[in-house]
């Protein structure tokens, strides 16, 4: 076995509770290492020798490490125990605090030493089914003619530039819920919808105001009531790494200068406060001058950003927030921010934009999930792209879960592209194999809707990808949705509505466990197993533009059984070994 | 090169901010693996390509593992970074959140979001040069016989059981004062002084209350105020886990069942309270029915504890506390704790009681340290057990530090016994090598208070150790404090004044990094080099009862410079290779 790769801490992500007295572990080894992976443990006061066992499961492998994990439970609520490994070649050791050794004492322990409530990292169970659609509101639907800016483009128009403007607004989002309904999701996330300059309003002027383009407070109730009565949540974007250059404490600022009370809520460089050619402040990125940095530091900016998210939880009955630039905003104010969430509304997420590893703000004390752009970059580069094989896309998806509790994993907002992306169909069009028009986008990216539908963590569709919609990256990532029926791709939805329907049905789809179950890295064909309270579905997928034929073993199936192909309703009857045709770019649902 | 060996992760302890623009970065590898680590590194919102370069140094190493380290300066404080790893083999290999690949662009980048000055671990500038001595109040001296308990025993009577007084109080302590000046120590940690039904005083009846055996308010106000006038500073024994079962809240429970408003500050399991023969309520450890556990989660009972917390601070003018079982107290407590702590005095200290790793407490947003236990099973090992050897030690000490930021390692408590363990020359009575009269415990505890005196943390002297006191485990432990000259091992202490007095002449023993230097595992020959602002010492240990001749070189120094023994005073002249005898049990401290 090699030492080297052996990998426990008693801490999240590879020790976290699940209940008052659960405790799931996690060990990394080197891939293939090991045979058995066992647990003596038993509560830390007990006297040695009395321990309980515990066999751990392989549940994950990416290119140089398996995964084992297994749940203690424990009737104290303190947990020491020490692994007990068993390698392929016969070898053991065993695995605690103190070391790896042959001889258990020189092992020592690891320690939990104890369960508390409220340190347990609780998600709001609706997350568990959430399937989130996500809405640029300028762009969605022009509900109210007369909130329109002035020189609103007509909706057909060409989009030409950042800063134009076509009406979207709160109304139209209000008219289009029997649209979202139909489509099955059950939870809109928003971009920013409080009173600000831009068409993209990341620079609130007013955050206690809903952009009078977008409608007013009695139009945002309106929305959360009636999607409510729909089964839709909203959630709202929480823009509080900087504000707008308007915002009433910025304007102080630079009207006053270092007499301004609110000279300490930013981060200024020196005073006077210069805006041009090159900003004196901090801002979102580097000199953005519109975008100053608001210091969360400062105690009254802290309550001001705390009461905003208070209020709209309160008054207007939204079911959490998603943050913007999360990540360069402290943990200390995250952790205030969600005393303040769950207290106004203990089922309300959060869901930070964080676009690398966010074990930092996923311990439980902070966010419940990030924007899962790990996911998203997998997902591009193997069905969009096409630039790596099976094999790396499953370590990849291992990586992006393995760093995370279970409970993260199920708030992950699994996106494959959004407002701050190009389109994942332009993806699929500009890159992958073959040429032009040998690279059927459209069978792309149906293949990675359905997988991104039949993953773990909260699927999220970015408006207007469930028909087809393309461009790049922004501005050409906002255009207009198309509502005109002859303009939207049929197939597109049709499949996206299947496929919501399926998740809709298949409980393990949503909230059951993964596990990879082919990974045909010649064939181009990938297979994996979700299973929830005893229920499996198979998933297998086909990212060639060739037929393939694959073996594989109905590993959660007896032999004789019948399997039933979901898609196409076809019935296969369960050997040792299975021949499959799937077709190019096809996917395939087996339910025993 | 070993990829599973390779572990980075872009949070603590693996990057963590030391000030608001430098970040310090560090690097796992597989022991021997790597010639060269670099990184490349820039703000993240620049285009690649113009990335500043940083060569990572080996600072320690383990059985397994080499540990690189190195700082990023920042100026917005916003980092991205990739490392290059050159293989002792020629190869090289990127190393990114993404992966570990000859391709830069496959590794990706780690991200260090943003360096927030409130996120970052701040630990008092006192505590650098901090040598703690930890008090059993009852023991140490009786400094007021009126307020001596019935039955009190004679000073010198034999300790015979747990439940014995001997009047030890805070007068006591205060008429010492000179005593502890005199021996140098800059810090009194006292074990709980609160009202209590128990000598140890771990069972609180009253938090606002000193016990009448050991004072009163003013008693307290007196001591912390003489202490101050002598540079010596008082940390409190914090007992949040539990309490007695004479606190008034649980008497209230005990009387009123589930009627009483304090049912929910305790986990009761069912009414009524039932304490015998086997608790129905959990407690500290398991059914210990005079020690009832709190429910740190109720907000009054955070509430109480928390003001208790400040009180002390600001009526006594303490400047810290201990934080006994901290481990199965919950994280968000702690939380709330240092908040309440730190802002009632930026210069308190606050060190967890916990005997493992305890890296989840240590970020920075709840202690500032631990009693460090694995630094004395180290020690215990090593010097008194003698069942490791010098690459054994040095591979547990690294592995100590290197779960840790350097603020955590700074503020670490190290003890090598105290009021819970045997004393440490009793451990080294009764193991290590040779026969009885040949074991030579004097010299091995001289030799590993020179250690603890030498290493990076505070250490932690427990009250009688510098005089030779010995005792096994719990009472034993806890004997009275010998004060007869003719009873006090005199070479004890004056190695203790000795070794303290060159610990505050020499900022590097305090305030340096580490380096190990010698394992000369034949001849049990240790060396390690402390460093601070350029300034370098060499420590030599040799933990055998033979007098060892080793072979060293004096990196730190340049040929034909003068090194000077400090212990002896005798000079040396560098040469590439210096031979070196050392006395057995012997230590030496080359100064350049």
């Amino acid at each position: 076995m090699l030492k080297e790769a052996l990998l426990h801490v008693a801490d999240n992500p590879y020790a976290f509770a699940v209940d008052n007295h659960q405790l799931k572990v996690r060990l990394r080894a080197k891939k293939g290492d090991i045979l058995r992976c066992d647990i003596l443990h038993d509560d830390r006061y007990r006297s040695v020798g009395r321990e309980n066992r515990l066999a751990l499961t392989n549940v994950a492998w990416d290119d140089l490490y398996d995964y084992f994990e297994g749940v203690i439970t424990s009737d104290t609520k303190r947990v020491r125990y020490v692994f007990l490994l068993t390698g392929i070649d016969g070898s053991h050791l065993w695995y605690g605090e103190k070391g790896i050794s042959v001889n258990r004492e020189e092992a020592g322990y690891f320690q939990f030493a104890y369960i508390a409530e409220q340190d347990i990292f609780r998600i709001p169970d609706w997350v568990h089914d959430g399937i989130v659609y996500q809405i640029f509101p300028e762009r969605f639907y022009n509900g109210d003619k007369t909130n329109d800016p002035p020189n609103t483009l007509e909706w057909e128009d060409k989009l030409t530039d950042w800063k134009c403007y076509y009406g979207g607004d709160l109304s139209g989002i209000l008219n289009k819920l029997p649209y979202l309904e139909e489509l099955g999701i059950n939870v809109i996330y928003m971009t920013p919808i409080f009173s600000s300059t831009t068409n993209h309003k990341y620079d609130t002027t007013d955050y206690y105001s809903i952009d009078p383009q977008f409608g007013d407070l009695d139009t945002v109730k309106a929305l959360v009531k009636e999607a409510r009565s729909k089964g839709i949540r909203i959630i709202f974007d929480a823009v509080f790494n900087h504000c707008g250059d308007t915002f009433f404490a910025f304007q102080d600022v630079l009207l006053k200068g270092e007499q301004s009370k609110f000279a300490d809520w930013f981060f200024i460089n020196e005073f006077p406060v210069i805006q041009h050619p090159k900003t004196n402040y901090e801002t979102f990125a580097n000199h953005v001058s519109t975008m100053p940095k608001l210091n969360t530091k400062h105690p009254e900016v802290q309550a001001y950003l705390l009461r905003v998210a208070r209020y709209w939880i309160e008054e207007a009955g939204i079911d959490g927030w998603r943050l913007d630039v999360a990540n360069e905003v402290d943990h200390d104010f995250w952790r205030a921010f969600r005393k303040v969430v769950k207290d106004a509304n203990p089922e309300a997420v959060i869901i930070g934009e964080v676009w690398h590893d966010s074990r930092a703000w996923l311990r439980g004390d902070q966010f419940d999930g990030v924007m899962n752009y790990l996911f998203k970059e997998a997902l591009n580069d193997f069905f969009a792209k096409q630039s790596i094989g099976v094999r790396s896309f499953n370590n990849r998806l291992t990586r992006s879960r393995m760093i995370y509790s279970d409970q993260a994993n199920a708030a992950m907002l699994n996106l494959i592209d959004c407002h701050d992306t190009e389109r994942f169909i332009t993806a699929c069009s500009n890159s992958g194999w073959g040429w032009n028009e040998e690279r059927r986008p459209l069978d792309r990216m149906k293949l990675a809707a359905f997988f991104q539908l039949t993953y773990p963590g909260m699927p999220m569709i970015y408006y207007g990808d469930e028909v087809g919609m393309d461009g790049e990256n922004d501005p050409y990532c906002r255009k207009p949705m198309v509502w005109d029926k002859n303009m939207q791709n049929e197939d597109m939805l049709d499949h996206y509505k299947t496929m919501i329907s399926l998740r809709n049905e298949l409980p393990e789809l949503s909230r059951g466990s993964y596990e990879t179950w082919v990974e045909d890295e010649l064939a181009t064909v990938y297979g994996y197993i979700r299973t929830y309270k005893g229920q499996s579905t198979g998933m297998l997928i086909n990212n060639s533009p060739r037929e393939q034929e694959v073996s594989i073993s109905f590993i959660w199936m007896n032999e004789g059984d019948k399997v039933t192909e979901l898609i196409t309703g076809k019935e296969y009857r369960v050997s040792p070994v299975n021949t499959i045709q799937i077709e190019p770019y096809g996917y395939m649902v087996f339910k025993g």
